[in-house]
């Protein structure tokens, strides 16, 4: 989700101007005719690493972008909506799993595109999963059987090798970093 | 800052409606003239709880909401950095300190507001401080000082009890939470 061109004002429908409001230190898209400043900021996407036995949950993408590539099941978080309950109705949507969460995982800034993503560590509940709207196929995977020259976001690459790692070292703690752009 | 009303589409500047888009589960506000779909997702904002010997850096608001009450340095994350460059920079903003990040604190999601706050732990680099733009007057506290009755939002009352708890307890961890509509 690319968040859409400012070229008019939603409150009143007049041209935009882009300039540095009084008091201000950035550029902003600025209605002259009713006067509403139109901020534009970062997107949290918010998901889960669902885990059964020794297996994690993986979904295929059924939309773009990343058609037909493998990801944690995670979208963007919504109003109304604690970041909790975004990585359970995401995981919900996506893979039809309920699970229990666990603490915050990965806190993973994606600056060139304006996104925030956040992964909790997620045990399913039952073994019943299967594809939603948004997804080819679900399936579990162990270390050894993980797709790596087959996942979508390198949010979701970063997660996994963070949680095999923390999973040897028998310690999970919260992963914050960045991920820059591509070369 | 509450987000504008959408009563225009920012792209082409028709009138859009409200209504669930196809394969979508919650309603958005779309162009029927050009075919933008509109989202609204919730903002991050991002602060720090700034620490100087065993005091902490609140700051006064000079703007609204909450004028003249208490505050640790926090506002909206911008496009193209990261949370912990935001934490950075509001802390720089709004009390005119350098700081060193520490690990993230607080997590706090807002839900009736649409809004998640993050605080990190941060350590003043030298005694340095002023009001920045927004802030009235800077100043450092220690635990019996803090103004509990004048604190301007409830996401920095809690993460300064969860604070002052830890130090306690001599071990600091991440504190997830909600924050419930006022009764």
């Amino acid at each position: 989700m690319s968040q859409p061109p400012t070229n008019f004002c939603s409150n009143c429908g007049a041209k935009v101007t882009l300039r540095v409001p009084p008091g201000d230190s950035f550029p902003r898209h600025v209605c002259d005719s009713c006067g509403t400043v139109h901020y534009r900021n970062p997107l949290m996407v918010i998901g889960t690493v669902p885990v059964w036995e020794d297996r994690l949950l993986l979904c295929k993408r059924a939309i773009e972008p990343r058609y037909g590539l493998w990801t944690l099941p995670a979208g963007f978080m919504e109003l109304g909506e604690t970041t909790a309950q975004a990585a359970l109705r995401e995981t919900m949507e996506e893979a039809k799993a309920r699970v229990e969460l666990g603490e915050l995982f990965s806190l993973l800034s994606v600056p060139h595109v304006g996104q925030v993503h956040l992964f909790y560590r997620a045990w399913l509940l039952y073994r019943n999963f299967s594809a939603g709207e948004e997804t080819l196929e679900v399936a579990l995977f162990d270390e050894s059987q993980i797709p790596w020259d087959a996942i979508a976001f390198r949010t979701t690459a970063t997660t996994l090798r963070h949680y095999f790692a923390d999973r040897k070292a028998g310690v999970f703690r919260l992963h914050a970093g960045e991920i820059l752009p591509p070369k």
